[in-house]
């Protein structure tokens, strides 16, 4: 697909002048290594000051500063290269200013590598308006406490769920808050918008987003000491013309990287639609991270689009409903709480060369589950957590090899 | 004290002929290495067939075959020697037989030290009247479920928690469970008595629980392999005369082991005053272990008394509320809840040669706990274990240099 198939919209464009500063980022890099001549899929390098990761790679989720179940040491023995914390959970409790003070997250929450933040912006529009993923399943958001109370050009005004303070979130405020966490990786403030809006006010809603991306890089440029790397972050929701407006603007700026955000629509299709109408727009020499997607069958699809880190709770939140992730298996995982394991001796997966899928039985882990014993969700979640890491590992090694379907065969059963 | 300082009980006495077996445990030894000539603690050797402990030292309850929060790899970090785990639940769920199944505990657990079972009997009976801690400190039981339905010389019959079933718990359950199970170090059957019981209820239930240790004997010896060392339990309340022909009935037995269960009364003074009662009496060449007993301040005032082994569910569980065990702070622990800690940069004890203790804030930690993050109770769980097992070491290493009074004094605020 070329540029010129696309159709542009006729009544949005990438603003010009409101930010023409050659913002540089000298502590970071990205190098492409190798793309599949077949897929189009990439193999990469990304340089922070906390470490070089290979991509495509996954981004764990620390949402509070903690993965859940999880120690940093347990991370590394599952061959982790980098996790996320969330801005907005962590300028609620315990405040980015304490994290500040304690030396910043990275030593806040013991993690020498690599580390992202987002901008806060997601939560405060998801917990107002429910997520995407809520109104394509039909769940119910009514019962959600109202704490998005305003959107305006200046930002967003919510009530924190920890105390019911009135606080504002804007690109000037998030630039600072993600400067005092010091992630390395961090993210222009951005509207994400509902399923149900209409096209008009996601038109209208990426425009502002796109000027927000400018209050942004002004905000980050006048902090900038070369320790982190800004990305912006692609909108439009499900409309291809408002989303290849939103990468040529990404594209346009000096961001150290791309980020793909907002509403994907209701289905894959309509998911990796968006990512085709928006790879030819994308800077080709930046990295490109997925917002929030993370499935095993997203991986293997959305590589081909150039997307080069993915995050997503999945393999952390999954275990703690007893479900373990397995190369091969149905839907990508096994539910051990179903009785089915009860007396089953074999460990999760043997093919794992770490104690938490080697060590234990389905059985006994079945009967933590049963008994309420917390260490189940560690294993489980550690065991997820090495399962995603041997892939990107074999995604990697695919990619160079031009063997990424077959890969996927291997991977999915579908 | 000598033995015959102490008024024994006119009314009871040990019984005779019951059991004249002379079992043997030939995988099994116990070695007294040095007593303290000032104290009368002393350092051993407890042989088993996974392992040599030295002793004094501390198991941890791993209750439905998982210690709380941590994996047998955290639980080997914090230098841990010895676990156990309880019949009463494991017989519920997943069931003896199923652990049998899948290899016995140690295998099912992934343990692959020493391990003790109790009998079962303790929560048979806690459940059915409550606890001795519960009665002293006036918790209402009124509430609990009515689990026990009938205790008779043959023995307890009781509800399932798990799904109502009707159970039986006599020696010979006990015993064929025990060995299902597996453990190296296993409990005679016993009858725990509650606090508010007469003085003659307690002779009674002792001389039954005489009975039922002949009967254990004779059901662990057909069955007798060498693998299992089998304890004696020294019941009688707070009755020092009941204590003292229970004590004597132990000791006149081919057990391995000694235990001093039941209710230990109201007062710490009336607690070692059942120990110094009993001490005479006890068999001086036989671990005694301690059931359920295991404050910092217990460990040091019961080490007096010959007491080799404690177990304690404390560790672990005042971690789930936040506790953290510190040498030298009042009252033997912080709370990390305290809003103090909120930005205290100093980790637990940076004097501990463990991640959890060393790498981790204090501020940290106590975010983690108001954010609700699981890591919490990871981090402080395998720290408070961690100086447990210090303790013991110090504990073993005092008591050889005849300077225990010493070492209280470094531990303890009092």
């Amino acid at each position: 697909m070329t540029k010129s198939s696309l159709k542009k919209s006729a009544e949005t464009q990438v603003p010009s002048g409101l930010f023409d500063s050659n913002l540089e980022y000298p502590n970071f890099e990205f190098e492409v290594m190798h793309k599949d001549a077949k897929s189009g899929a990439r193999v990469g390098k990304l340089k922070t000051p906390h470490g070089t990761i290979e991509t495509p790679n996954y981004i764990f989720c620390g949402t509070k500063a903690s993965i859940k179940n999880l120690s940093p040491t347990q991370m590394e023995e599952a061959q982790t290269d980098i996790i996320l914390a969330n801005t907005y959970h962590l300028m609620i409790q315990p405040g980015a200013e304490l994290v500040e003070k304690m030396g910043g997250l990275h030593k806040f929450m013991n993690w020498n590598g690599p580390l992202l933040t987002d901008s806060g912006g997601f939560q405060v529009f998801s917990m107002g308006h429910g997520t995407c993923a809520d109104e394509i399943k039909g769940r119910n958001t009514a019962t959600k406490k109202e704490s998005l109370l305003k959107i305006t050009e200046e930002g967003a005004v919510f009530k924190s769920y920890y105390d019911g303070q009135k606080l504002m979130l804007n690109p000037e405020t998030s630039m600072k808050l993600q400067r005092q966490l010091g992630a390395d990786l961090i993210m222009q403030m951005d509207e994400c918008t509902a399923y149900q809006v209409t096209r008009d006010y996601t038109a209208k809603s990426m425009e502002m987003s796109m000027r927000w991306g400018d209050r942004s890089l002004a905000a980050f440029e006048a902090m900038h000491d070369g320790s982190q790397g800004l990305y912006g972050i692609v909108q439009g929701g499900i409309y291809h013309d408002l989303r290849i407006t939103s990468a040529e603007y990404v594209a346009s700026r000096p961001f150290f990287g791309t980020a793909v955000g907002g509403c994907l629509g209701g289905s894959d299709d309509e998911m990796y639609g968006i990512l085709e109408a928006i790879k030819p727009y994308n800077h080709p020499d930046r990295p490109i991270h997925f917002l929030g997607i993370g499935r095993i069958k997203d991986v293997f699809e959305s590589v081909k689009y150039g997307i080069d880190t993915f995050d997503c709770v999945m393999p952390t939140r999954i275990a703690r409903h007893g479900m373990a992730l397995i190369k091969g298996a149905p839907n990508e995982r096994i539910n051990l709480v179903n009785a089915r394991f009860k007396d089953d001796p074999e460990p999760l997966d043997v093919r794992m060369d770490i104690a938490c899928s080697r060590d234990y039985s389905k059985a006994y882990i079945h009967h933590l589950l049963k008994a309420g014993e917390m260490l189940a969700y560690q294993i489980i979640s550690q065991h997820n957590v090495a399962v995603i890491n041997q892939l990107m590992r074999e995604v990697r090694a695919a990619i160079l090899e031009d063997s990424l379907d077959d890969l996927r065969q291997e991977w999915l059963c579908d």
